[in-house]
């Protein structure tokens, strides 16, 4: 099976047998895939395209939108269809949480990713221009500038994170580094796909 | 007494009787002043002319800089000074925290101000450009992109603030907004003025 999740710039694709790989929209020809490829896609150009070609799939009429609110972006909501009880940390551009509890959509919030938030700092000042210290001690408050930043954007953040007492799934490019906040963390950079999957499963029993 | 907070763009004066006023850097001659001013200054060309002039006195010489870390602002020492329990919350660019206890500095945090952060979200995505929802349910979790990104920044900061169950003083330009979050704070603009005024008291007395 081919998975397919369309950005404005990159088409991801998961291939059971040849795994993730990456191609850019814009050198980009839907036509020259003959097997059958279920995808998700905020590029409105393209999504057009894929319209006519009947081995496309999209997944996000499948999806019960009426659980999510407006707005919310169909890779964050295809991320949360993957689990049914935790709280998920998608570490991109932006940092998304979202909370399931029980197989229920709670809400969620979103704090900026690593480097928005690391040049968001480095503009109030000069002073403030350092990297983010993820093994920073969570228990005390800081005592110089790297780890007032690093407090003021990952203790915050770890806290409200545990405060929900379910167990935390991390997934996205910055993963890693967020999972260091944590004791006890799942990261799963394929949540977004395996949540495809599932609703692909309840596709294919209709 | 003459007070001033000296900036790289303003002297922030505090009179006795006059009350509070600015005077641009570029257009203003120390000189002129014969009165004696007691003074913080993080602008070093200004600082240089000053120390010239006799009734110009540098206040930071009478700190006990030990207290503090080395990388902290001079203006954010001194607003510590003025108190001797409880958070302080500077919301200006930076949003400064502090916390004193009994008498000890304890150390703080920074987050971005109002403006920076509110930038920051908006250049992620123009989806997330929103002004922040300072009345937010801190109850619940956010269901729009507004209470996301509100959430994101103020309740965290919100929890983290009521966490060190001390009273609360908010200070600097954005105050008033951020005192909304807080069933009880105090809001005072004078802060770092009467942490001079008290250092001050001190010198005179030696």
């Amino acid at each position: 099976m081919l998975l397919c999740d369309i950005g404005n710039t990159f088409l991801h694709f998961l291939d059971d047998k040849r795994g993730e790989y990456k191609r850019q929209v814009v050198a980009f020809n839907p036509s020259t895939l003959l097997e059958k490829v279920y995808y998700i896609s905020v590029n409105k150009t393209l999504s057009k395209k894929l319209e006519d070609l009947d081995n496309w799939i999209d997944v996000e009429p499948f999806i019960q939108r009426e659980n999510y609110y407006e707005t919310m972006g169909i890779d964050r909501i295809c991320a949360v269809e993957a689990i049914s009880h935790g709280v998920i940390i998608d570490a991109g551009s932006a940092l998304t949480v979202d909370i399931v509890r029980d197989g229920v959509y709670e809400g969620g919030f979103i704090s900026p990713g690593k480097r928005a938030m690391q040049k968001c700092y480095s503009e109030i000042s000069p002073a403030l221009r350092y990297p983010f210290h993820f093994e920073l001690d969570q228990q005390k408050l800081a005592t110089n500038s790297q780890d007032a930043i690093s407090y003021g954007y990952l203790k915050l953040l770890a806290s409200e994170i545990l405060s929900y007492n379910l167990p935390i799934i991390l997934t996205g490019g910055d993963a890693e580094d967020f999972a260091k906040l944590f004791k006890s963390v799942a990261v799963n950079k394929r949540l977004l796909f395996e949540g495809m999957q599932k609703i692909i499963t309840q596709i294919e029993k209709i």
